[in-house]
């Protein structure tokens, strides 16, 4: 398990949610509390959105919470849109190339979850991303496979649906050869404009998820826990996809499991 | 606060201590349970005896538990005497150079503790290091700067007397311009031939201390905290200086505060 | 390209070959002088076979010329047969996962060269990799999923067939999708009893092999350039296999070329 | 010896002094062309102004050219002022502690050249350092020294004199106790405001320093070797204390060596 948290609305400094609050992400990294493991200190990484179009990505395999470069990032960088991600690593290797968001053109993806049984069909799960994607291909873990098979499914043109045809093609693959849970998926993920969200599990523990608009900041954050105590955040219910568009918020069902049994 | 872990006797796999207990040194780096920080993820470091009068040496910056250099090292290096230590930072960076253990010549040296208000007197504090030794100075650490100055009060020749002057100085010095509590250090040292450790507080707060003759091994263990439950480890009292060389163990009075009280 | 040095006789410290020559590996990775980069800055690695049936494996990512853990490791620690490496990266990603040498089971494999236009046909390529052994892929080079490739084909019971099967594939593979020069191999592997080394390319331009029999040590070295100038090596021909078991030697001829054919 | 590069003017992207270039700093890093050292790849490090008075920091331990954090901040983040540097380290441990540039409070220092002998009167060194700034030593390098000792010389108030008695001091105790060459330096340094540089040395070999304004940018390059071949660079000469302000340059004479004789 891990812990993520992004925003999108007017430009702050990525400190205000990565190390300013009182349970800020990187207070999360070594005391979560709404998630089986309180320490997600196997590396961490910071995809924000800036002039270009194409995210900066900063990626390290220490704590968080002990690399002064990230420190001195968060403090200076001031975005609209970024995400950033602690983990805790279910097997695979501390390696830059393992750690969250991964970004492939203008898209980044982050992912807090599994996939049952991963490693007897990692094989099977490679052979889903499509070629011209594949040199996108740098690490080894579930994730990135999964970003990488959604992008072929068409993730700019239809965000959701090529999240579910990508989630139902694991799913169908964890049922055939892996373990349960099948998925766990709590992620967020962007083209620079919007900011995506989706929170689905095939059992009933689909890790949490929850979003707050801030009216002083003019943004919202959407994040795997509430980044203070006594502020009300709203908890995404289980089997739902969300678009963050400026103010706008639209919750709609996230339903692979159809696709999975008829793939 | 720190852990560690020490040996001495017949050669072992250094992951007999380090790795396989079911409480071992790299289960105590996320799970500690006498010590205040759970989490001793801040770095970490091996230095082991062989055929050679110097130590090797072996640190780094990540968790213990997500360096797979470290799990192959301790798997293939069998060793006859060898420190292992788990570093949670009071304070100054994590960097290879801060990590435990240090090594100078054949001498090593390793700590849990600290020194109140060190900040405020490092400068004081590296004063008291012999030109001879300043070169050995690579980090910032309250510990290095400890060990070379017990190095210059004499190590090789009294080691209970040379660390009892350093202490008294440190501790003298965190009088004068620190913070209580003043000293408090559960630290092992060894000069490849026989091991030795102390615990000592200021206060009633020094950090836990045991030991543990494994018959079967005809080795010793001297730890933080026992690497078994159901096990029977000897605690060594606050204000105690231990000499382990082969089977034998002599434990006499550590007590730099009446030196202190003098300087 | 890379530089490499491998060892197998009576025990010596890895020193001995790899930082205490004249020439050695890591004056190699400042100075190569028989290969296009004089520089092999992109992470390191050494396997090295002790009292167990599978090797130490040490790598990381920055030059080996400034790893105080590597200099000291390898001044501890003795082996009867080892291998060490120094990468210049050909494109893939300076990563832990990326070093040779790559160790699975028993078996270890280092490279010097390339797959030309690798990038083209990863995906095909890492088909090659039979499912089981696909969970020891880790990174994301042509040399790993060449060694895997080889692994599948039987490597155990046929150390020269199974490689040039599996180069075969390489090459067709590159011919068919990728650029010329399709294939330079200098590549050493072990199974911890003998040591093999092959050097092979579709062109003339195979990178340089050495050998020599020291009878002091009673031991041979096997590297990409000679260890010291004025000593007298043995270059190894293109297109050869070499097997060194004790002080023989067995060169045959190596020709993955007649089966790309009928590939 | 190492090889930096600064920049002043209209806001940029970091890149376009340190990546892009046909010989931009990353270039330096592995085909420097004016000093002894054509390597530098013992670290590296990035410090930027920004929206706030304390500048960002980035630095790590690999060779530049192979972090791809290094190339996507360069590639996202703008600066109207920052220092770059690559490092050939003169024995001290490649350690993020010693990479340049240091940063304290909104000051900037970054070094390339030596101090004679320094091991050797590292301690004296260091007492040059006043207690209020001690904390902020972190390294063991005689760079950062030498910047600490200048801020307590007050070189917000009087940058070229605070410098010059800075160096004077550790000119003096190289000629005590340490070796020829006594100084060779060539820096820069910043409040966030202006930029400065030096170039000076003791025999007649202080490390090249070359400026150029770029119309079209609005900026202005200084540098240890020119970043285009076929463009005309203004070459500061030996002894010379510069401030880049906006357009304006003021070089004047930096004299140490004659409080150096006086202390």
């Amino acid at each position: 398990m891990c812990r993520w948290a992004a925003y999108t609305g007017a430009p702050i400094f990525v400190e205000e949610i990565v190390s300013r609050p009182g349970h800020s992400l990187i207070h999360q990294s070594h005391c979560a509390t709404e998630c089986l493991s309180a320490i997600n200190a196997d590396g961490f990484g910071l995809a924000w959105y800036g002039e270009r179009e194409e995210p900066g990505l900063y990626r390290d395999v220490m704590p968080a919470w002990s690399d002064p470069n990230l420190r001195s990032l968060v403090a200076q960088v001031k975005s609209r849109l970024f995400l950033a991600h602690v983990r805790a690593s279910t097997g695979t290797a501390t390696s830059r190339n393992n750690c969250h968001p991964f970004a492939v053109g203008r898209w980044t993806f982050m992912h807090n979850g599994q996939v049952g049984g991963y490693d007897a069909f990692r094989r099977d799960a490679e052979m889903l991303i499509p070629d011209a994607l594949y040199p996108q291909r740098k690490g080894a873990t579930d994730s990135e496979a999964l970003f990488l098979t959604a992008l072929g499914e068409g993730l700019a043109a239809d965000p959701r649906g090529a999240l579910e045809r990508a989630v139902a093609k694991f799913e169908a693959l964890s049922r055939q050869k892996g373990d349960a849970p099948h998925i766990r998926l709590t992620a967020a993920l962007s083209d620079g404009v919007r900011l995506y969200a989706v929170r689905y599990a095939t059992d009933d523990q689909a890790p949490s998820l929850y979003h707050r608009w801030s009216p002083t900041r003019a943004g919202r954050a959407v994040v795997s826990e509430p980044l203070e105590s006594g502020e009300c955040w709203e908890q995404v219910p289980q089997g739902s996809f969300c678009t963050f568009d400026a103010e706008a918020v639209e919750i709609v069902p996230f339903c692979p499991a159809a696709l999975a049994v008829a793939a």
